[in-house]
């Protein structure tokens, strides 16, 4: 069995206002559709990021994957590196779909392979990844400050301007009675550090049951910090990523009992023994499209369990596709004990036929497969590919967004 | 697709008086053969340790695996450790294959489920562990100071007394010659370290271009093996185990340059990270009959790829069951840098069909499947498992046995 044919498709789907900390999600998110069609028919799919800089890694590996045998994962890698001599690695100085971008095609690629053995064999695609130990996944409410979204040519709001605790305890509350999400965790970081404590403690009084985190994405200093978990108590189930850098979060982490988590400060596999020797974090962020795909997201998880780390995983925004290997990977990762962060409900698009999935008391079935257990609605992907081509956006930069809110904004990490 | 039947049988084969710090070897050494049967009529194969512990292990084990699905890899850990809640840990008193009872026995049925997987598509073991990096998977001589046999009973012996320096250059010679060996290990913390020492520089003079290493078996105190690392230089590729206990290997490491490797201070992934932290070993060896299985073995290789330490390849007694098993591995784990260690040579005996593989220029073809690549000779198998049934050994008990050679001899770790 070898690859004959792969076909890439940027797609736009509307986005709504969401801010953090370096700025605002613009009027769209990008996606990329992998299709890896093999010699004997079989198709597999994966989505990843859209921006430029993964569009043209993806592009650039694809004439070298003619021939390639979907069992052979490193075999895969090899051709990936010699289609990308030149891609940059940790310590390139832009934002993670920038960076990485070996890692981040590979991951594509390595997604729709596994999509392919499961078709064969018929079996879902946690099976390849040595079983499930759960099949419901749990995800939790991911709360985001907002803006009103003022220009709706590529589709509308949802929910209005949230930019105070008592909106925020509002956003909560239909997160949690539309979706039935157990946990929640806010994006933070951008307004002032006292109604961000403000907000956790009202959601914690609104919701005593509810695993509570908050993520400020480095917005802190560590005195900043100190502050904000001294304030805190110990509503929160882990902090994430509040202060830049390992080093600033190893001299946090040394002067607080909570645990500290993160998917800034460890991308790489590399960087896990040094957060370990420093004690920077006790939780790692697990994302397959990052992380090598589903194995390397499953190699993630023994590492964190040989390590006495916990495991929790990353979102970006994305549809289908996504998700369903977000659950398998959920599903085959033991020692992932937090919910599953997701964007999934900020977004109204679904490309996969059947639509989009329900939530279920926050969880998600995972798909029964062969493989990933998703199909493309190729209309679907048509019309987002549409999109993408009059929305003439191909690249994400929420800083230029938030302008368009706050004229006189000014990216400074950390603010506070 | 269902486990139907499980079959365990208990083999014995002919040894030699192969000498450690701790003994000698019995006139036979024991093995498990593992066959699993599904309800497709698929069987998958696996060889493990025989004496009593593994033994009783994998039968507790066998009623509860009924019914399992050989994908899920997950579920047969949890039927393995339902089955034997009383198995002990790391922290057990005795050897390793009487201690780790569950990794072992999971290990065993591990193998054998990825044999039938690989029956099923038709795809070698290695394809199933992310494709092979290297289909020729080097070996190394393995070097034993001996007795020359007084028991012939069972088996005759092999290259009589080799109990010097000079000896055992004619014992690597002939290994050399017969086997195309490239590196050689000696199995040291048998004589003087003088005489140790001896004979590895005379190793490095008759072969001035093989890999050496030696591997005492925690024989040596920390400044006795200080002194052995000053008086070889630098003609080790590695130091194996040279002292007792992680502190004490940590101890010593802080002391010298040459890298030290380990099978017996870093055998759950656990203690990995205290390792990193001390820096007490530089290599871990691998082995998929107590790391997890194949799988495990895999995870190691990456662990170890993140934590920047070296893998190689450990060995007990086998047959050609293991020794497939191990091609595969070899075979999937790119960052399995040195020559794999077996004893292979030192039996002559083999289960499988077709004999005993030959070695060329001191590798070995790793079989192409489907799955594990090898079938059961079942003649060979009953004749083995007659000699276990008439040998009326079933523990080994190298120092009692060394009592037949040296009646003096009194167990000591460390020795000197």
């Amino acid at each position: 069995m070898k690859v004959a044919e792969v076909r890439i498709t940027p797609i736009a789907i509307p986005d709504v206002p969401l801010a953090n900390t370096k700025g605002v999600h613009p009027a769209v998110f990008l996606r990329a559709i992998v299709e890896v069609t093999t010699d004997c028919g079989l198709v597999g799919l994966s989505e990843t990021y859209g921006a430029t800089r993964t569009l043209e890694g993806l592009r650039a590996a694809v004439p070298g994957l003619t021939g390639l045998d979907p069992y052979d994962l490193r075999d895969l890698r090899y051709r990936i590196e010699m289609a990308l001599p030149g891609a940059g690695g940790v310590n390139a100085p832009t934002a993670l779909a920038d960076h990485k971008v070996v890692d981040v095609v590979y991951s594509a690629f390595e997604i729709a392979c596994l999509d392919i053995r499961g078709k064969e064999v018929g079996r879902p695609l946690y099976d390849l990844l040595g079983g499930a130990v759960r099949k419901q996944i749990p995800f939790g409410g991911y709360l985001f400050f907002k803006f009103a979204k003022q220009d709706l040519t590529f589709g509308p709001d949802i929910m209005g301007e949230v930019m105070s605790p008592d909106a925020m305890v509002a956003q909560a509350q239909h997160m949690v009675a539309e979706y039935g999400f157990k946990s929640l965790k806010l994006k933070g970081g951008v307004l002032e550090p006292d109604l961000e404590i403000e907000t956790m403690l009202k959601l914690r009084a609104e919701f005593p049951d509810h695993g509570l985190r908050i993520d400020p994405m480095g917005a802190w200093t560590v005195p900043t910090a100190k502050r904000v978990v001294d304030a805190l108590g110990n509503i929160l189930e882990y902090l994430e990523d509040p202060c830049r850098g390992m080093d600033a979060m190893a001299e946090l982490s040394a002067q607080i009992e909570m645990p500290l988590a993160t998917n800034l400060v460890v991308v790489e596999f590399e960087q896990i023994i040094e957060a370990v020797k420093k004690d920077a974090v006790q939780i790692i962020l697990s994302d397959h499209h990052y992380w090598r795909g589903a194995t390397g997201a499953v190699h993630l998880g023994e590492i964190c369990r040989a390590a006495d780390l916990g495991v929790s995983m990353h979102s970006n925004s994305h549809l289908g596709i996504s998700l369903a290997a977000m659950c398998h990977v959920a599903a085959a990762t033991p020692n992932l004990t937090y919910d599953c962060d997701t964007h999934y409900p900020w977004s109204t698009k679904e490309i996969i036929k059947g639509g989009r999935p329900p939530f279920v008391d926050g969880t998600l079935a995972v798909p029964e497969g062969p493989g990933l257990g998703v199909e493309l609605d190729l209309d679907a992907v048509g019309e987002l590919h549409d999109l993408y081509r009059a929305a003439m956006v191909i690249d994400r930069d929420d800083t230029d967004e938030m302008l368009k809110y706050v004229p006189d904004y000014i990216r400074k990490v950390p603010r506070w």
